[in-house]
């Protein structure tokens, strides 16, 4: 027997209710007006108790308090993710349920994420805010060794190098879906040689087989990983890979952490092999002690890439447009489960 | 009677020589390939004794170096600076000898050090740093309370609001010179709204006249210093400016520090009002204990924005160029000061 549950009546707007949609009571009502006037919106709130009868699942953005959530749940049939990864969950809710991530809702934000993050190690901006934490102004040259020495200037040079430029670099971008086409746009005035990598090689742009991954690896002074996390794609950027990139090469993760093995990552950052920028990590919160926190030449951000303040409206005008669909009878655009 | 100095006979080439140029014993000679054939190179070492007869001095890019040369030269008529900025020179060298500028050669580097910058302080990397530093997995809604407040969010989101996105923001320009309209071209694909203001105005594009200022500065959610220091421009940016800035905005300084009034920004970033990146102050070098290194919500680099790898030889080609000009007879391109 349902009990009573946080029911925004404000969304009655008088039509029949066809279908209930539950949705994170956080979420500001300002930012449901976009659904159709066919659904009936259910708040559900964090600590529920009870139980919670909806066709449709909109899971809290934050994956602990989404499964507190889900066994008060009765009768769901489709999940829509906030999120553009939703590997978490499958295993949850079970094969027959359908399952729509939010894609291209976050797009840009991840796409600006990566630009931002390739910038802050290529103009050292760790080493330099270390040194105004430590209120001393001095430069690149006169800074511990490490943050030298990872980039192996071959020719010392007159004056000092205290930031690179990313003009004329070149780019390996390690999947070629909507974000890593918005890198590459992103990429553009920048005068950067783009080398792309896709589970099929394609053409025009020509884009690699990941099967050529080892080929073009030591060619790449960045590395750009933005691929779905899948039983495929798990330690793709293992001990081996990390071996081939040349000296002082940017390994940047915006995908998901499982891409990398990370005891290799740390042991390539600790011999100053090359430098990182991660987004995510493996595992994930990275707990407290882990070596990856104290590694040196990597600057590594709490999973936030997709995090502004877009990411609640883009998020749920996809989400709005699936229910459209679904109430129609139309084919849904962002299945990444089918149910069974 | 000029003393014996370090000249490096490589050079002679054979050919009769025409004109001395001084420059510092620390620039590669690899990088001077492109100089004129009828030009004798004369290295001047880093704590020069006695003196030396050249007509066209390359000084230091490190203007303490530079000036304790310069009372050892004789007979000096050109200066080739290597950098955008030159107003040390007059100073020293006195109204008798033409000074050039590296117009051009450090517009990409000042150019990606500004949008580093931006896009730094808008993911709030000094805040992820910190907790990167700290080793703990927080985000910023768990943070110190000066990151969130800040910005001023109006509205509470949910999920939190952990960064912020370039796109959609509006960015005044100050300083519309060939570095300004770099920084333009590579700001391009991230949709923001530019507002343009230049000592005169124009048109296609609008560029404002810097006596419309205050009525831009209460749009602008980016500032872009990027103009040169005159005496015109000396404390542009003063309590007043500050204060028609809506809250937290962000003013980034890539010109020279006396552009912007310290004490003011100084009390704008203590009382939370806005946020600053810097690479340029006043004075400088900051010296230890200065206010502006505890600031919250700020990023300062110390002048580099410009030393990447490419700043020699970009700088000396285009000094080569200057003096190919100058043994033509032909008028120099970027004189800062005709000799009177």
């Amino acid at each position: 027997m349902p009990v009573p549950y946080n029911q925004d009546v404000r969304f009655a707007r008088g039509s029949p209710f066809m279908l209930r949609v539950g949705y994170p009571s956080a979420i500001s009502a300002e930012l449901l007006r976009d659904f159709p006037r066919q659904v009936e919106l259910v708040s559900i709130v964090d600590g529920l108790d009870g139980e919670i009868e909806i066709e449709v699942w909109i899971p809290d953005p934050f994956p602990t308090r989404a499964m507190r959530v889900w066994p008060h749940l009765r009768g769901v049939r489709l999940v829509l993710s906030l999120l553009a990864g939703t590997e978490w969950i499958p295993a949850v809710v079970g094969p027959h349920v359908t399952i729509c991530n939010a894609h291209g809702a976050h797009n840009g934000s991840t796409a600006e994420w990566t630009v931002a993050a390739i910038f802050a190690m290529l103009k050292y901006f760790p080493l330099y805010l270390d040194i105004q934490r430590a209120g001393i102004w001095k430069r690149r040259f006169e800074a511990p060794a490490h943050y030298a020495a990872v980039t192996g200037d071959q020719h010392p040079h007159y004056p000092p190098v205290m930031l690179e430029e990313l003009a004329g670099k070149t780019v390996l971008l390690v999947g070629y879906g909507a974000i890593g086409q918005e890198i590459e746009r992103m990429l553009e005035p920048f005068r950067v040689q783009i080398l792309r990598v896709a589970r099929a090689a394609r053409v025009q742009p020509t884009v690699y087989s990941v099967t050529e991954l080892h080929a073009l690896l030591p060619r790449a002074e960045i590395v750009i990983l933005i691929l779905p996390s899948t039983e495929e794609t798990r330690g793709l950027i293992d001990r081996a890979q990390l071996a081939l990139l040349p000296q002082g090469a940017l390994l940047v993760n915006a995908a998901r952490g499982p891409v990398v093995n990370t005891d290799a990552l740390v042991e390539a950052l600790r011999a100053g092999r090359i430098r990182a920028a991660l987004d995510v990590t493996d595992p994930e919160p990275l707990p407290e002690g882990h070596p990856l926190w104290s590694c040196p030449n990597l600057l590594l951000t709490p999973h936030i890439g997709a995090s502004s303040p877009q990411f609640a409206p883009n998020a749920l005008r996809t989400a709005a447009g699936e229910l459209r669909r679904y109430l129609a009878g139309e084919p849904l655009r962002n299945v990444v489960q089918a149910a069974v």
